[in-house]
C-alpha cells in the first residue's frame, strides 16, 4: 500500500495571541510539529495543542527554534554548536515532559525557522541538533531538509530521519527552497500545491521554478500552519491523494535514503 | 545508621551572570535543586550544573519558579492552577531532557521563591504542583516545606515526598518560616546553624524566635545557595554532622510522615 | 460645544502576531492608548502604531503595564512601589522616543490591565504611577478610572488627569467595574453600548447591574480594541453621539473633577 | 588644555544578578554607557546607574544593543534595519524618560556588543543607529569606532560624533579590533594598557599586534566594565594620564575628525 505523511508546525500562538487555524488544521494532518516556547507557544499552548493532537491521533514532534519570540525564530543567530545543542534539548525536554503527562509518545523532531535553514546547509549545525536529539531519546525520528546537510547529519550521528519536501514552496533548480522574499516562493494556489504533492508524493520529483523536473524523496510533505490559507490547501491535497489512491499516513523511522513511498 | 540529607539551591546564573559559588558548593551536598529557566538559568547553564552534580554524585532535583526572570521569581505572581501546573511540566520535563542526555536520575522536584511560599499555604497551587510532578514521573519525589499544605497536597495527590527545614533561617513559633524582610530571618552567623542543624537532625525540634522549641520532622536540610557565606556554612553544618556521627545522605522516597532520622 | 473623548488601547500584537483591527478602530477614535512592550508590542509594533495615529490625527498616550508578556499583562504581580515607578520611566520613555523620532507629542499615559485594577484601589500603587508620569514629563496627563484611588494620587502628586468610563463595561453598584470573569461584565450588545455611553456622556451617570443609577464623571470613555467587535462597537457609539450633537474629541488636562461634557 | 575623555560600559547587571564594579569604576570615568534593557539591565538598575552618573558628575550616555539577554547582546542577529532603528530609539528613549526623571542631560549613544561590531563594518547597519539617534534627539553624540563605518554613517546622516580606541583591546595592523576570541585580544596587564592610552592620547597612534603603529583618531577610550580588573585599569590610566598632565574630562561633539587630543 502506497502512502505519504503530511506535517504541518502547529501551536505557534503565544499567551493571548493566536497564529493559524489549529483546530481545522489537525485532523488534517498525520504529523504534527508543536512549538516549544522558544519561538512560539507556551507552558499552556503546548498543552492544549498536544491534547488536541492526541483527540485528532496526529503523530507528535518537537518543533524547537531560536529563542527569539519577538522574531518568530525566522532571523538568524551566532550561537555555538554548544548552545543550540543545549537550546534543542531544553526544547524537546519540556515537550516530552508534556508527552509523558498526556500519555502521548513524541515520535520526532524538526526545527524551526532559521535554525532548520541554516542547519540544512551548515553540517555543524546540523550535527549538533541531531546529536542533541539522539542524546534525549535515541528512538526520535529527525525530520531534515531532503537532500540537504541534515540528512547527512543524522546519518553521522546515528539518528532515525526521514525526508522533507514543502508542498507550498516553490524549489531552484539545485532542489534547494527558493527563500521566502523571493516573489512566487510560497505557492498559495491550491491547484499547484495539489499538483505538487502529487508529482512529489507519486514520483519522487518536483518542477523547479525554471521547468526542469528534479527527484527529490521525501517521505513527509509540509504545509505551512501560519499561511491564512493552510486549512484550504490541505484538503485540496487530501482530496488529490484520496483520488489517487495515496494514503495519509504518519511515517516510520528510517535511517537509510528510500524511495518516496512506503 | 543515621543520616541526614543537605540541599542547595545551585545553577541560579544566567547567561552571562554568575550567581553562588556552585563549584565549591556542590561536593558539600547529597541533594541539589537545579533552576530551569523559568526565574534563572538558561540551557547551557543547566547542563554545566547537572554534570557538575554528576560529577559529585550529587542528587539532582528540578527547581521550577514563576516565569519572572527580573524578579527572580521571588515575586508572586497570580496565576491560575492550569497554568502553574504547565509551567512546571515544562520546566520538569526541560530538565528531564538534560538528565536524559547525562545518563543521570531525576529524582525530585522543589518548588522556588515565591511559588515555594505560596504553595505552603495554599493547597490548591500545592495540589497543581504534585499533580503536574505526578504526571511527569509518578517516581519523582516532592521536597515539601515541614508541616506545610505542600505535604497535604502530596499524600493526595498520591506523590511521594520529603519534609525540609532551613539550616539558616528563622522560625515563628508556628513553625512558618520568618519572612526575609523581618530582621534576623536570615541565620548568617556559622555556629548558629550549626547547632540549629543538629537539634533538627537529631531531636527533630527547632528553636523559634520566642524561644520555644517546636517539632520539625525534616528529611532534608536546606542552605541557601546564593549567600554569600554559603560554602562556609555548609562546610561548618558538615564537621558539626560528623562529630556528632550523622552521614549526610540523599533522602529515599517516603510518602509517609516519619521521625527526622532515617 | 458639548464633547466626548473616545479612547481605545491599541497596538497591542507582538513579532508575528496580531491583535485587534487597529487600522479600522484608529479612525474612530479621539485618543490611543499605545502598548510600550512590557505587556504586548515591541519596538517596530509600536512605531508603526505610532504612525498610524499620526496619519489619523488621534492624540497619542502611553499604556504601559505588568512585565508579563505571555499574561498579557492580566496577572497581577507583587512588585514594589519603587519597581512600578521605575518600569512606567522605561515605558513611558520608550514611546516618547518614538513621538520625538515621528514629531508626535506625547499627551497622556494610562496603566494597563492588572496594573490599572490594581492602581484603582490601591493609592500607594496609583501614587508611583503619578509619580512616576509627573517625573518623565509634568505636562503629561494621566487618565484614571473614574472615582478611584487613582484620581486622589493624581491629585497627590499634582499631576493632570481626567476620568474614565467604561464604553462596554458592566458596573456593580459601588461605581467598580463587574471584574472580568463575571458573566456580563463584558457588554458586546452595540445597542446597550451605546445607550450606555449616552447616559454617562450626556448625564454623567450609568445603570449598575442592579438598575439603580450612579453617578460617573468621565471625560474620557474607553472600548475595548481587542475584543473581536470592537470595530463594530466604536461605529454604533459613534452614530448615537452623532445623532445627539455630541462631538468625539481628545480630551483636554483638567486637575479637578468636573461635569461630564466640556 | 589637553584631555582624554574616559568611558565604561556600566550597569551591566539584571535583575538579581550583578555585574562589574560599579560604585568602585564610576568616580574614574568622565562617560558611562549604561545598558537598557535588552542584552543587560532592567528599569530599576537603570535608575540605579543613572543615579550613580548623577552623583559622581559623569556625562551619561545610552548603551543599545541587540535584544538577547541570555547572549549577553554579543551574539549576532539577522535584523532589517528597520527593526534595528526602532531597537535603538525605544532602548534610547527609555534611558531618556530616567534622564529626564533625574534632571540628567543624555549626551551619547554607543551601540553595544555584537550590534556595535556589526555597524563598524556595515554602513547600512550604522545608518540605521545614527538615523534613529537623530530622530530621537538631534544633539545626541554618536559614539563611534574610530575609522570605522560608523564615523561614515554618522557623517552621512548629520549625526555629531566622536571616535573611540579601545584601552584594553589588541589591534590588527589594519585598525581592526583583533577578535575576542584570539589570545591577546584583551590586555590585563596594567601597564601594557597603560602605555597604549598614553600613545593614544598623545600621539594618536597605537601599536598594532605586528609591531607596527598606525594613526588612530580617538576623542574617547573605552575600559571594558565586566572584566575583573576594570577598575585597577582605570586607576593605571588615571595615574598615567596624571603625570603626563592629560585631564580626563567628557568629549565634546564634534563633527569632524581631527586630532585626538582637544
Amino acid at each position: 500500500m502506497t502512502s505519504i505523511d503530511l506535517n504541518c508546525d502547529l501551536g505557534e500562538g503565544f499567551g493571548a495571541w493566536r497564529l493559524g487555524r489549529d483546530e481545522e488544521a489537525m485532523p488534517l494532518l498525520s504529523s504534527v510539529n508543536i512549538a516549544c516556547g522558544f519561538h512560539a507557544s507556551d507552558p499552556l499552548t503546548m498543552l492544549r495543542t498536544l491534547r488536541l493532537a492526541k483527540r485528532e491521533g496526529v503523530s507528535v514532534g518537537a518543533h524547537p527554534g531560536f529563542h527569539d519570540l519577538v522574531g518568530f525564530g525566522r532571523r538568524q543567530m551566532a550561537q555555538s554548536r554548544e548552545e543550540i545543542g543545549a537550546d534543542i534539548v531544553y526544547q524537546v525536554g519540556a515537550l516530552l515532559g508534556f508527552c509523558r503527562a498526556e500519555g502521548v509518545p513524541l515520535r520526532h523532531v524538526k526545527a524551526h525557522g532559521a535554525l532548520y535553514n541554516l542547519a540544512a546547509g551548515d553540517l555543524g549545525v546540523a550535527l549538533a541538533i541531531a546529536e542533541a536529539i539522539r542524546a534525549v531519546d535515541a528512538s526520535l525520528i529527525m525530520v531534515c531538509l531532503a537532500g540537504s546537510a541534515m540528512t547527512e547529519a543524522a546519518r553521522r550521528a546515528g539518528v532515525s530521519y526521514v525526508e522533507e519536501a514543502f508542498a507550498d514552496r516553490a524549489y531552484a533548480p539545485d532542489g534547494s527552497l527558493l527563500p521566502r522574499e523571493r516573489p512566487g516562493a510560497v505557492i498559495e494556489d491550491a491547484g499547484l500545491v495539489a499538483r505538487q504533492v502529487l508529482l512529489m508524493a507519486r514520483e519522487g520529483r518536483v518542477r523547479a521554478m525554471d521547468g526542469s523536473e528534479i527527484p527529490i524523496a521525501a517521505e513527509t510533505l509540509c504545509v505551512h500552519g501560519d499561511s491564512p490559507g493552510a486549512v484550504s490547501l490541505l484538503r485540496a491535497i487530501r482530496a488529490v491523494l484520496a483520488e489517487e489512491g495515496i494514503a495519509v499516513r504518519a511515517f516510520e523511522a528510517r535511517s537509510t535514503r528510500g524511495p518516496a513511498l512506503s
